[in-house]
């Protein structure tokens, strides 16, 4: 058993994406304890930069101690109770688990279903919510197995208008396209660090309104699960009163977060998601001049996550093969009834350059070339050029 | 907001303990994919070294992506179900945890309680398992609140004897004292990497035996926990039928135990547990030169962790403040009902080397001065470096 050397990646998958030196250096930074007055001072320092970029300054904003799925999982569970109905709206994988978990927590679940690849429609919700009393309205803000955006806004209104609290899935969506807590009037939000965040895998940053906080506080029955119990870990993460002693937090992994949180400001929230949508539009102009197309229409699609369609004839694994053998690239496969259709292509975070765009159609069009598919690279690489100049 | 630099600390409480250079350099390895070949390879490697370092050849092994309190709810979590009667030895606050999770997981719970600084009562826990039948018995090794070990071989073989599952805590034993998995005949035995393992806190191993499984198979609901669910979380770390994609595991945390575990390795594990003795037999000669005593009687004490009696007239926070002020040394305080009355001061990992005891004495008996306590530092340190050098 030796030392592990990882090898030369570039991560243009569904994510981890790449995660810049700086917050590389900040893992390494010798470990603290997590009840050092100094730690205490960097937890609140976490906890007001996810309020802003979340933009919740009403709500209770922290990391929770697992990666993104803790945050799913943290928001049913602690929201539904046996006797509870809630209405999940499902158009991927993402949706698909919110509707198992809320099953575990003992509550009656109505899934409205959609295709994969086509957002969430406000229509059919809202008749799911008007059929009976339902305590929570739970769906992907960007449903990262199909590369879909959902509306936000709309779909948190609704559930206001049923009375219903909203839990909305931004894994995918913080940092890579607008998420406005306070504008959407959302209850419970959660993310990862590894997408647009360009942190490591590990953490789930949650925001928690006072009407879900007060909904917890209200159940009957206790959370079923300790270690995401908000009762607990709210008070572990809180301010004024001191904090109470629950978990021991993931040091480093904090240190990585709250580095990857000043890099972001330093380059300016807006200016983040200004990159991420002109490498996308980049990133599409070359797909397509390479003769490939979206899964998604352009409307819904997620700048980070690009769903691109196999075409006839393509295998799909040995084109992802071929790209990490001969560029050190990964790209994702597809999931569930899109497996062996389509290749989701990350532009997230630290992915998010010109230089990825240029790298990843050059490996692309070698790949496809490989399997007898002749594809106009320098053309492909001329349109994504002209997007990014202008 | 501005990068975070921790300050210069000496890591001497019940966890997380020193983090050496090499597990720090190894957490700024690149990020790779979860799903990429080479990190698969890394998650075999561990899986091995895992079931080494607990002689679990016939357990699955795998660290669990969140803090030891993630190994705790897993085990509790998967191995109970509503209708079951589990018996659950309380000698401090992480017994009492686990019963607060067994009731959530619908168990009806037993407790059997000890005074806070004495082991469990094999005698006591046997009565209460020849009651009724009963699914789990689950009790703490090591209990860090108190700083006393209890025998866990006896108390495993109880379980056997009445068709019980054992569930033990390892969280702060593995690594510094015996955990040997096959002799005791555990079933399910979980720990953390921020004690003896010295990696940084995110992280819960486990050890699932074949019977075990088995229960979890052979379960009625499903379990209250998708997260920590091991029919998905084992599909996840599966060897030769493949991945099934779960959550996105903590890339960057696994490459600092990996590295930890190669450490450990180099070191001899059995060598790690001399080490762990000498420095603690140092120490409490030292704490005795200055006129301390411990809470626990030699024969139950941990090595690891060493819970001192605040002597009358001292107080306890000033003492841990002065250190922390004047040495950059994190010692650590009581619990419960201990709060105030005691200082836990831990040998863990990269934390238990003759330099940490000769600084802690001196820390200590300066400490105490300062609130007009005159000690032998001297004497002190020349009593631990007579041990250390036998």
């Amino acid at each position: 058993m030796q030392s592990f050397q990882p090898p030369h990646r570039v991560l243009m998958g569904p994510g981890p994406s790449d995660v810049s030196p700086r917050v590389l250096a900040a893992l390494a930074r010798p470990t603290i304890g997590h009840l050092d007055p100094e730690f205490q001072a960097l937890m609140e320092e976490i906890k007001g930069a996810l309020q802003r970029l979340m933009n919740a300054p009403d709500h209770a904003c922290i990391p929770l101690p697992a990666p993104g799925t803790a945050g799913m999982e943290a928001a049913i569970m602690n929201l539904l109770e046996p006797g509870d109905r809630a209405v999940i709206a499902v158009n991927g994988a993402f949706g698909g688990r919110m509707a198992d978990m809320a099953g575990r927590a003992g509550a009656t679940v109505v899934t409205v279903d959609h295709e994969w690849g086509k957002p969430v429609d406000p229509d059919r919700v809202a008749a799911a919510l008007a059929e009976a009393p339902t305590k929570v309205l739970a769906f992907v803000h960007a449903e990262t197995s199909t590369g879909v955006r959902s509306d936000a806004a709309t779909l948190c209104a609704l559930a206001k208008t049923h009375r219903a609290l909203s839990i909305v899935d931004c894994v995918t969506s913080l940092g890579g396209i607008p998420v406005d807590v306070a504008a959407w009037g959302a209850d419970v939000v959660y993310s990862g660090t590894q997408k647009c965040l360009s942190a490591p895998p590990g953490l789930s940053p949650i925001a928690i309104s006072k009407a879900a906080q007060a909904a917890i506080s209200g159940r009957k029955e206790k959370v079923r699960n300790w270690l995401l119990d908000f009762n607990l870990i709210m008070a572990y993460w809180g301010g004024e009163g001191g904090r109470t002693y629950h978990h021991t937090a993931p040091i480093n992994a904090l240190y990585g977060l709250h580095e990857s949180l000043v890099a972001l400001f330093e380059e300016g929230h807006q200016a983040a998601m200004v990159r991420h949508a002109r490498t996308h539009e980049a990133l599409a102009a070359g797909v397509e001049a390479l003769g490939l197309t979206f899964l998604v229409e352009p409307k819904w699609r997620l700048p980070q996550l690009n769903t691109v369609i196999v075409p006839d004839g393509v295998d799909e694994a040995a084109v992802r093969t071929h790209v990490l053998k001969a560029w050190d690239l990964e790209i994702g496969a597809g999931l569930g009834p899109l497996k062996g259709k389509v290749w989701r292509i990350g532009l997230m975070g630290a992915s998010a350059t010109p230089w990825h765009v240029r790298l990843c159609l050059t490996a692309l069009s070698e790949a496809l070339a490989a399997q007898g598919v002749q594809t106009p690279v320098a053309d492909a690489i001329a349109a994504a050029d002209k997007v990014l100049a202008a």
